[in-house]
């Protein structure tokens, strides 16, 4: 247990220098998608292990992966005390179209209470909360935390976090925790903080069609020959049924069905049908009958097809038959789903459904299962606590349509759950242009995470069942795959 | 009329020459969609008007238009007498993969009977053994034939003749013409000779679906929004009904239902089903019931899938739901079709199935009627008595399932009819590597084109409606439009 009212207080006197600093983090463009930001990257992630350093942190290594380094940190606190893993990531999106973007991506400004720029808010700023917030405590404790303290930061989330399974999978020893903090995601609005209790899997596939050897001419050969665009058009067409459901069998059999005291507690907390529509920008939603806009994107599964190629694709006009088409398919799972079950699915309708006039073949490029949390595991109890008293009201539980990789690696591979605690808003902008971070969040953001530290701390009753000895391990043994 | 006998033998005692003539030209490599290829277009230009002055022909000229030059030369016979024009291009398809070629595709080779290279068959061959019967036909008459003969060689052919059409309307005073004749066809084999006698009329449309303003997260409205790609796919499915027959009200309408004998004629003379299936390089063909491959290819519709784009289509995943997808349709229309009418039924099949989530636009980037020669046409005829002297066997005729934009071009600017006289060979690989052109063929050609100047002159009943006067207006009136 230690006293939140000298971090907090350091928070508050040091605010102006934290968002000075959160303001130079900004201006590194450290866009990993883009390989000539490459070193820019590098440069994120020097910037991060000298300011963890600063901050009072320990054993800070920048890991070289075989793409983008990922920066280490910890505090040894009591080898007894509960571990804390820390998450978030140092990298960015591209910032096209650029001509969108009301101040230059990389000179990030403040304009009102929002600082603009990209990665203010995905996830620079949230991350420097962490970060600030672990400052905060270890600067006025002395250094000493009654909690072990394990950062992983990482500098690829925004192209698939390619290297960190490998990662966690080769230093799972070292990597051990109770509960792993995750700020990237929003609250729905600054004085309504929530937690994601649930994120949905991922099933994607890639779809090809390949009729004849090559291309052909469509005048000698139309009408004589199966084209595969048509054939893969007729696949996908015959992929969801007269309700909009997914016409695959066995599709929905283990789908849990959610009890009405959920799905009204849901519609007390989360957006309305015109608010997601409207936030997607279309007319009218469209989605499975019986659900609502927010169910129909939680707690529903769902089938988006993310891309479609074949033929020529040019100005004007070609004359073929394409020899192949492919389509990308992007499932989302729901609790109950199981990724391997549904691709057996998936590939044996797909068998079933070839016409004998062409070869198909599927494969799949991402399985993530879907995630629950558990609402009365002690770290959500904890952070439950920290926002009511950061925010000034109680989070509510709010589920979430997408997938995040990391939560799902943390939990098959180290076996820890994460509480997703994020301090976005869902007008920040992500990954488009003018993206910005409304900033009283960055600042109760910190307070929130030093009160959640403090929750931990003070919860022995939950230290039943502490990472011992773990923490000894690293960070010697951290192995990057560089 | 003249005596063919000179001109024969000339021809024969020159052959050598002429392959050697015909080898110079396949070495300039004309590849007009390649930009890099641009002077050597211009090359191919100058050479052939060379080689036009050479042949006896006056009135050379190379003509700019906004890309590649064309090629015009002609020849005053008798102002009375009838007037012929050739037609041919001079430019030709990318060699790509250029890997896949036993030789390099601008080093002509023999082998065999065959000359290897890009463009011996399409259509540097074809338009050389026209220049070289004209050749032997006016050196042997002291340049002075009992016809009147007018050639256009373009350099755009491959490329959709983008500049054809206003030449022509610009000149059409100074082009009239008796008939026009095209060697770029093929016929069934060396010692079957063949007129092509219908060509499948073609309606290019690009259908353009789009959904929400911008790409969304598939994770976060996966679900919720209709996908674009998903109703384009669906409309494109709906295109076929399960007789595999255009499900678009109208659309057979107006299609000409060909009687029992002269689809018993097309089964005599035309390829089997086996053949245009193994052609195809496909295991099973597949198209409407109750018709052969050669009927379902020729005498009726068919709409293929040119293209189709839509959504993420790089390596690995992008978890969006695409803001649009697109797809280029490619109708083909038979006798009794008409290009606008068709494209009237489309437009409002479109509008009536384009459901309410998303915007549908469609637009007509190729329009062109279907033709249906006159067997009894004197050009006909005469084509028949030339063919069946050189090649030693009465043609057939046989129907073309494409289109040539320049036939009707032809017919429509400047009220001309076209004899396809084609040299080439089914197994020429246009377009492909290896192409090749049968020599036999070449000499041939020469002959044939030789006896066909000689069967128009004598047809003298015929004359009733000769293009008088016309050719004085050339050429000072032609017009490019550089």
């Amino acid at each position: 247990m230690f006293d939140v009212a000298g971090p907090l207080a350091y928070a508050r006197a040091n605010s102006k220098r934290f968002l000075s600093e959160l303001t130079d983090f900004v201006r590194i463009p450290t866009v990993s998608a883009q390989p000539r930001h490459k070193e820019d990257v590098k440069r994120g992630a020097l910037w991060l292990a000298k300011h963890l350093r600063r901050a009072g942190l320990k054993n800070v290594k920048v890991i070289p992966t075989r793409r983008h380094p990922l920066v280490y940190a910890d505090s040894r606190g009591r080898p007894d005390g509960p571990t804390v893993l820390f998450y978030g990531h140092y990298d960015v999106q591209p910032v096209d179209p650029v001509d969108e973007w009301s101040s230059p991506p990389f000179e990030p400004r403040i304009r009102g209470n929002d600082l603009y720029g990209r990665g203010a808010s995905d996830d620079k700023g949230q991350l420097l909360a962490q970060i600030k917030a672990l400052e905060s405590c270890l600067r006025t404790a002395g250094g000493r935390l009654p909690i072990n303290i394990k950062c992983i930061f990482e500098g690829e989330e925004e192209i698939g976090s390619p290297n960190l399974p490998s990662f966690l999978t080769r230093n799972r020893g070292a990597l051990g925790a109770d509960v792993a903090v995750l700020s990237d995601s929003s609250i729905p609005a600054p004085d309504r903080p929530a937690i994601t209790c649930s994120l949905r899997g991922a099933l994607s596939m890639e779809l090809e069609v390949r009729g004849p050897e090559a291309d052909l001419h469509s005048g000698k050969f139309g009408g004589a020959v199966h084209d595969p665009v048509q054939v893969l058009c007729e696949m996908i067409a015959g992929l969801h049924d007269k309700n909009r459901r997914i016409a695959i069998p066995g599709f929905y059999d283990r789908v849990l069905e959610y009890g009405e005291e959920e799905r009204a507690y849901m519609k007390t907390v989360g957006p309305s049908d015109a608010r997601i529509t409207r936030d997607a920008q279309v007319e009218k939603g469209r989605g499975e009958y019986g659900f609502t806009q927010y169910e129909r994107t939680t707690i529903r599964p769902a089938l988006t097809i993310n891309g479609i190629t074949g033929g020529y694709q040019g100005k004007g006009n070609k004359s073929i038959i394409p020899a192949l088409a492919r389509a990308k398919l992007g499932f989302r799972l729901v609790k109950g789903q199981q990724p391997r079950e549904i691709e057996d699915l998936v590939r044996r309708h797909i068998r079933r459904i070839t016409p004998r006039t062409v070869h198909c073949s599927i494969r799949t490029t991402l399985s993530a299962k879907p995630i629950e949390i558990n609402r009365n595991h002690f770290s959500i109890n904890a952070a439950e606590a920290a926002y009511s008293k950061a925010f000034g009201s109680k989070p509510v539980f709010v589920r979430s349509g997408g997938t995040i990789p990391a939560v799902n690696l943390f939990k098959e591979i180290l076996g820890v759950p994460t509480v997703l605690m994020g301090f976005g808003l869902p007008g920040d902008r992500i990954h488009a242009p003018d993206e910005k971070f409304h900033l009283p969040n960055f600042y109760k953001g910190i307070a929130a995470c030093i009160r959640f530290l403090a929750e931990i701390a003070s919860r022995r009753s939950l230290m039943a069942h502490p990472a011992k000895g773990r923490v000894k391990r690293m960070p010697a043994a951290l192995r990057g795959n560089a």
